[in-house]
């Protein structure tokens, strides 16, 4: 070989290891492997509701980072917030006026890129004028302004970035921008998230639309998780409080990232009458599109998990009552040992029962059933004789999984879905404030 | 530059890169960082107890992968034991067995490479197969003969692999062979871990030795912890079985690495009486000295953590209770965004707020002070007005780390070790099997 083609050869090589070091290191997607296909849903218009959106430049450049929504009179509002002890400033002070006022109009003002989250007498400070400046600007009552926060934690809000654009977000406001909205309050999602739902009742059309964003479950920084829920329906507010917090425990409160819980949660469902279709206790037509819409979107959030490469739904049946069963089924979704194996595509039931046996509800290893998908994999206490490996380690491959467990001691049942733990992962929460 | 160069420049641009990338997709270390320096320590020889290790294949190849240890009559054995619902046969047995015979002859067998869980009654009889043969062997009445296995899971233990090699094993016994004994049990760790202490009684020389394995805390196939830790001081069996039962709700028992739990976590003390030394309830100086090996130990397992590469020591005070100190300690050593972040070396202290938040325990936001090391990061609800990221990034360069968080409501206290979350640890677990 000659010395040129000697070149050439290494040049190649050398072009070659620089793109596989390239994809050595960026272990992070544009946009999540598992992200649902077609884009944004087209959502179907709530007729009492219009949005807004606008570059603010609270922390990020060319991108809007604020979103309005303004709720004509009429409306009720039902919310649901993180537990947690250190519980952000704006999320106190929706606690504290969620069912306070019946009906009414109302708004939600959102910004990204600062959570305004452990920012002392500051938070307050700027939750109370941004609420007070969009009550101002919309007409509605104070004590029906509700402001969210998502971003980096402990640093001042700086909330005058929001309120010199009130002027600029409510004159384009536009009952179809629910879009936008969803984008302006994306932090490390990958995508905004959207989901619908039209049912027929009494011969006239209801309609359900919401947004979400989140992509930890949930971390502090920038994967909080918010949902925005609007309907036309026309729900008294004590009955739309009882089925948002009845249909959070089917829906959010199953979905595990990685078992870090935001300071700043929040979830709101605004329903303005418009349709003329008043929902009772019994209109369960409307509770299922309802809950439809709250699985698509707690689902979605899951399926942009920092980093993750798989969507896993996690069943266990056979235990002794419901709490036992969802008990066993989070340990199984926030064991790094399974969602590390489930990340390698690696067949690994082993780690399933460890998980089974830490998480302190009752079990025995001698009534354990376990099923990957349609594979049973283990049962009586030892691997399926029927088992074999290598159909496992090909079910393992699919993009979406299932891991089904019996504990063969009861009635109870519980369904979690979580994703798998990556090096996206440790990236994105390695990196992310440098 | 001539072509001869060039080929040259460039061979060494391809050396580089095939370097570089060899990093990149290795995230793993031959030995821990952390490691303690100067390798093995020297242990004191503990009379009434003799060593070996053997190569049996039950799974490693070119190892020692079996140990057994030998107590002269006399004895007295306590242990503790995993909490999980699905612990091993090998636990049941220990578990049926401690306590039962006060004092006598005994014997310790511990295999690497199959961990003898989930193996339905194939598990017992392998059990029952190696502490028969064992006793027969050694004479050691069958009740003292407690057996451990480590490894894959699920997998029938090849029992007469290790039976056949009892001969050899009872051949080659010393009383200096502890290290190899440490050895022979290693799975995913990197080092073998020991430690003991002397301590001066009555004018006598009272001896302690431990050897400890364990990587992940701890994971169902390959990181169990397993530690033995022998005296040769006279401890009634019951005064044993208190003491270790205290000192390891000190130590072993205030690590975490993933937070997930073997099914065959094993901690076995034994105590020959050589010395003719006879310890109390109020010997206080032998308390302290067991409890510095059993530290030693349980920060060497998370010193050897599965890709760790930062030590960090959390420090809890103020809580309502001791119990709540715990609580709010584990969940900031287990949290995943805590990890990620010591990991890249970020000050994230929003982080350690939301861990505190989440944890179910008591907190208010505006109680909390936050230290990392000396510096003070947080307090009063807000960041100290005279931090500088700028100094919480220089201390996170650190490897070994101190966070230190008081609640402002208690006394409580509560202090607990645990290391980062790395791309290391997503290597190891996700493609151990493969």
């Amino acid at each position: 070989m000659g010395q040129k083609a000697k070149i050439r050869k290494l040049e190649r090589k050398v072009a070659r290891l620089k793109a596989e070091l390239r994809a050595a290191k960026t272990h992070t997607f544009a946009v999540s492997p598992l992200a649902p296909k077609g884009g944004f849903p087209r959502l179907p218009a709530i007729d009492g509701v219009r949005f807004s959106a606008v570059e603010a430049g609270v922390r990020y450049a060319g991108r809007a980072d604020v979103m309005l929504a303004v709720l004509d009179p009429g409306t009720t509002i039902a919310g649901v917030f993180t537990k947690s002890a250190t519980r952000s400033a704006p999320v106190r002070d929706c606690q504290a006026k969620i069912g306070g006022s019946p009906s009414g109009s109302g708004a939600f003002i959102v910004n990204s890129g600062n959570s305004n989250a452990f920012t002392g007498s500051n938070g307050e400070v700027a939750v109370a004028t941004i609420t007070r400046e969009v009550a101002r600007i919309t007409g509605a009552p104070e004590n029906r302004v509700y402001s969210a926060s998502t971003g980096v934690i402990g640093e001042p809000l700086p909330f005058e970035r929001i309120t010199a654009k009130l002027t600029e977000l409510t004159e384009t406001l536009s009952p179809d921008g629910i879009e936008s909205a969803a984008r302006a309050i994306m932090t490390t999602d990958t995508y905004p998230k959207g989901a619908g739902a039209t049912v027929e009742l009494e011969g006239k059309r209801v309609r359900i639309a919401g947004i979400a964003k989140g992509s930890g479950m949930i971390a502090p920084d920038m994967a909080t998780m918010l949902v925005y829920i609007f309907t036309d329906a026309q729900v008294e507010q004590s009955l739309l409080q009882g089925m948002l917090s009845e249909l959070t425990d089917k829906t959010f409160n199953n979905i595990t990232v990685d078992s870090d819980t935001s300071t700043s949660d929040t979830l709101l469902l605004a329903a303005t009458g418009r349709s003329g279709v008043t929902i009772t206790a019994d209109t369960e037509a409307f509770r299922q599109a309802l809950e439809s819409v709250m699985l698509d979107l707690a689902q979605q959030v899951v399926r942009d998990g920092e980093g993750a490469t798989k969507f896993v739904e996690v069943r266990v049946t056979g235990a002794l009552s419901d709490a036992d069963a969802r008990t066993h089924a989070l340990a199984i979704a926030n064991s790094p040992l399974v969602k590390t194996a489930v990340a390698g595509e690696d067949p690994n039931w082993g780690r399933v029962v460890m998980a089974v046996g830490k998480s302190g509800a009752a079990a025995d290893r001698d009534t354990l059933t376990i099923h990957f998908g349609d594979i049973l994999v283990a049962a009586q206490g030892w691997v399926s004789p029927d088992y074999r490996e290598e159909d496992g380690a090909a079910y393992m491959k699919n993009d979406e999984l299932v891991i089904a467990v019996d504990i063969g001691l009861g009635t109870g049942s519980a369904t979690v879905w979580t994703c798998d733990l990556t090096h996206g992962y440790i990236e994105i929460n390695a990196d992310y404030r440098s």
